[in-house]
């Protein structure tokens, strides 16, 4: 592989540079850019069509304002594709990369172009007005830049910045991209007017942007450098807060992206080869899902499946989704009414099933206390993608455990097979007594290949899924086959027999259980894929705090790893069966 | 004290009694609601102004809709006195009570009439955009009505809920009580479209309901029985999203509380007593505060105080906030903004102090992460409130510290007297390394006389106050004294001169200090004013996990109580020093 080959912008090292180019040279640098962005995601997977809409808005952006002195902040951040290769970053893009340097999102670790590091959407308002007030207050003079879009408008944090901002008074400009999406479909009201701004070519009755008192320019060429430019300058300097709505185009200069945005909108490795761009799933906890909520479907009209905006994930398909037709909510990226709104779903006798990733229910912490579990609202929560990952800072699953285990009344299950899984899913759809909350397997897909006869009502029980003794490993959810790895490499190592406990409740601890073991077990191990502060774990060590038991936790460090490889992390929190028992052997 | 005399109340035990009455005794009935309001406010505080506003209201909601078949959300749900005076309640306002059965807040455990436990804010539409969701799947047919005003608009769920509300196609009634207030002034530009709202009796060209798609009713006499009636006949069993946007006034009939509307937004008892209704406040950890911003701030114009809508707790008065002026910010009800705000002026060089109760920081954990933390941004802030306490089960202060410590990069601080928070206070806002969180103590406040000479940019050194042997006893921040009381008890039950640690930090441990405790201790107690599980005593349980050193954590259960006697609770948790050496004798 060699490099990519472009015609402007590998002139393009800062952006100063875009400021010397005619019109035409930057309408070529958009196809450079687009090259780019396609390279990159064709090699290491990544956003793809939100770069390719807001290409052309970048390069204007650069073209008037003078970053850093000038500061932007974008939102969703994996709009910045276009705006890294302009900050000297192009080689994130352009390079035969297979783990590159540059991340997907802002980061201010890596340019000075980049105030914050970004990942998680709905934020650049509040960050923004921060910065605008900071300046205020130092008597400073320049411009301070919110992009936001794609989705980001129906997140709270984005309204409670709308609202604040409107009334600072001073320079602030924000950018609306609105591409009509999000990453499927966009939803709720809000997007009916944005709708009927464009329509109307912004003149329509009622502008929600114009009743917090924001001035207000509307730009139907949302792709055209020459427009865009002309109306930046415009508001560039401006003395109070004003938002510029521009319509563009989510994957433009990719014609499959363009005629299948939700498709486009995030590619796995490989998509400029791939010959179908949809596939089947091979069995996997999603299918599994999907297909129970479809049979429930039939036989019990109450249940309905909740997402908040990211149903791709899931796969929860057009298919799935047309099926389930009422039953079936897309909130947007509204993390908090989803919640809320599967409390009051449950408490007037529906069924609601909550799908959602570890990183994004940290939007909703109070919603879970107050709105859920205070009300004790039979609801379910599927939490995908928890655990130890190599993913952006951003986008990590580790904290989910501390955030929903400590919050009293809510159950947190860790099935370890598809066996357990389906049965707690049952079970949680038809209990009428607690929320409860399923941690999906992150690591593996595994069957037991026995029946799962486990009576979930009685809480906090363990099970022990082989007794033996001196050793006791407490092989939570994913970490199941860990588990079973430790027990094997300490038979043949040590020649100890030792016990192993599926824990099944993240929520409470098994105090009968931990009572017995103490007979004939000195050592405890407890192996969690999150966090260890705040987790499973510690609580392990503090009920056996008066005892003699040993207790060994293991899990990931209190830290924001960005981009860190597996191996080296397993390797960091010793979660090696082969570490495993080279730390027990100190204790025996 | 005997019971509160009544003219039309004392014949009022369900809303069908409601439904019989003449305008003229429903005028009478509001004027009994309102004694009934005063007489409890008086006699053990509570939120006066909200629900005086709503009277009139209240009683055309229960005249016209039919609870509990039609479902009421109140938001904020302060605002139910009169609801609850209407529905089987009233001798929770008109006897002469000392600690009540019933609640300031809806609560479902004491009335089918309350459709949910609410205590935070800006809940309602989204609670009852599930209620009703529920509804159609059931294929029932009644109404769905939320209450909000009083300042819930702000708050980013209740963005949510409304954008996710207008699209939902069906039967669903939202009631905005504008009495032109929040707790203090209503904040942001949202609010100043309400304004033109009322100026042009609804009928201005941007509102901010209709840009969603809602049907929309103005109503500017919002505390006329007859005008609420007829408005809210016309809109009962109406198909689709409305929004009937009311203006009533904040404190009607009990003056003081409408020419000083914040003052009478909420009160200590004994109000009609009181001769002033502004009193000094004697020397504590909100004045310390609040002389350090002023003095800070003449000093250093980057220095600005924050909050959302509760300036009045920490005695952030009037005086305060025109003496700060641009260097003070009230977001509203806005705590992810006001999280993201903070990192935003952090990170452009100002020097944020937020101040924030640990209830409602619950409001932001997303943001403490994703922007704060992940960001590095140095900003303070001040949590108050953070303890076990007698409150509501929505008003507990129990859960900042798993919340917040268990977040990378914040610092979180526990200080035990005024001179280490003054220390900690000018530290936090001088350094730019790190977010500092300080929990400001809750249960008493203590001057130790020394100075403190710590340098906190060591992070994680906990402090040894006084050296002993066998038994160690980590006294975290307001648990200090309990601590020393329990040093004291240890010496004079057992003769045993126990080592008293002020641990300082929440965030991290002092590994070393713990290894060397190791030498010459066997017990060590950690001592903390909040939950347990997921907090700091876990964190040194799982330390010592593989050492013989026995660990005795005391804390909070996992649990949500609801109006506990304190007594009741601390000998629940064993958190007294008789108890605690109770249980240090079982170990020896």
């Amino acid at each position: 592989m060699s490099i990519l080959k472009t015609t402007v912008l590998n002139k393009i090292n800062s952006p100063e540079d875009v400021k010397k180019l005619s019109i035409d040279e930057m309408n070529i640098l958009a196809g450079d850019i687009r090259k780019g962005i396609l390279n990159r995601v064709n090699l290491i997977g990544g956003h793809l069509g939100p770069g390719l809409g807001v290409t052309e808005a970048t390069i204007a952006l650069h073209y008037v304002f003078n970053s850093p002195k000038d500061k932007f902040v974008f939102d969703v951040s994996h709009q910045c594709y276009p705006h890294k290769m302009l900050t000297g970053r192009k080689e994130g893009f352009t390079s035969p990369i297979e783990h590159p340097e540059i991340s997907g999102y802002f980061n201010y670790e890596e340019s000075a172009h980049d105030t914050f590091m970004i990942g998680h959407t709905s934020t650049s308002v509040s960050l923004a007005t921060g910065l605008a007030k900071a300046r205020d207050l130092n008597n400073e003079k320049y411009n301070v830049i919110a992009l936001i879009g794609d989705g980001s408008l129906s997140g709270g944090e984005a309204f409670e910045g709308f609202n604040n901002a409107s009334v600072l008074g001073s320079n602030f400009i924000i950018i609306v991209n609105d591409n009509e999406m999000s990453i499927a479909e966009n939803q709720g009201g809000l997007y009916r007017n944005l709708k009927e701004l464009r329509e109307s070519s912004g003149t329509c009755e009622n502008n929600w942007f114009k009743a917090f008192g924001f001035d207000y320019l509307y730009v139907e060429k949302g792709n055209d450098i020459q427009t865009l430019i002309e109306t930046f300058q415009k508001v560039k300097d401006i003395n109070h807060p004003i938002v510029v709505h521009i319509h563009t185009l989510k994957g433009k200069g990719f014609d499959p992206a363009v005629e299948n945005k939700e498709w486009g909108h995030w590619s796995m490795p490989g998509l400029l080869e791939e010959k179908s761009i949809q596939t089947e799933m091979p069995e996997c906890y999603e299918t599994l899902t999907n297909n129970y909520i479809l049979e429930k479907v039939k036989k019990d009209s109450r249940v309905i499946a909740v997402n908040a905006a990211t149903p791709g994930v899931f796969g929860w398909n057009k298919e799935f989704r047309d099926a389930l037709g009422e039953n079936y909510t897309d909130v947007g990226i509204a993390e908090q009414h989803a919640c809320a709104y599967i409390s009051g779903l449950a408490k007037n006798g529906a069924k609601p099933i909550w799908a959602v990733h570890s990183s994004f229910i940290q939007r909703t912490y109070d919603q879970l206390s107050q709105d859920l579990a205070l009300n004790n609202s039979p609801a379910t929560i599927l939490v995908y993608w928890g655990g130890i990952n190599s993913a952006d800072a951003t986008h990590l699953g580790l904290f989910d455990i501390p955030l929903i285990s400590n919050i009293p009344n809510i159950v947190y299950l860790a099935p370890t097979c598809k066996e357990e899984y389906m049965k707690m899913l049952d079970w949680s759809v038809e209990q009428n007594k607690y929320p409860v909350a399923i941690r999906v397997p992150y690591v593996e897909f595994r069957k037991s290949g026995m029946e799962d006869n486990t009576d979930y009502s009685l809480l906090n029980k363990s099970k022990i899924v082989e007794k033996g003794s001196n050793v006791a490993i407490f092989a939570l959810g994913d970490f199941f086959s860990l588990g079973i790895e430790v027990k094997e490499e300490l038979k043949s190592q040590l020649g100890i027999n030792a016990t192993i406990i599926n824990p099944i409740f993240i929520s409470g601890i098994d105090k009968e259980l931990l009572k017995n073991l103490k007979r004939d077990h000195d050592i405890v191990i407890t192996l969690e894929n999150g966090i260890l502060n705040g987790g499973y774990g510690e609580k392990i060590a503090s009920f056996y705090g008066n005892s003699d038991m040993k207790v060994l936790n293991y899990g990931a460090n209190k830290e924001f790893n960005d981009r860190v490889m597996m191996d080296e992390l397993l390797t960091r929190y010793r979660l090696k069966k082969e570490l495993i028992v080279e730390d027990v052997k100190k204790e025996l």
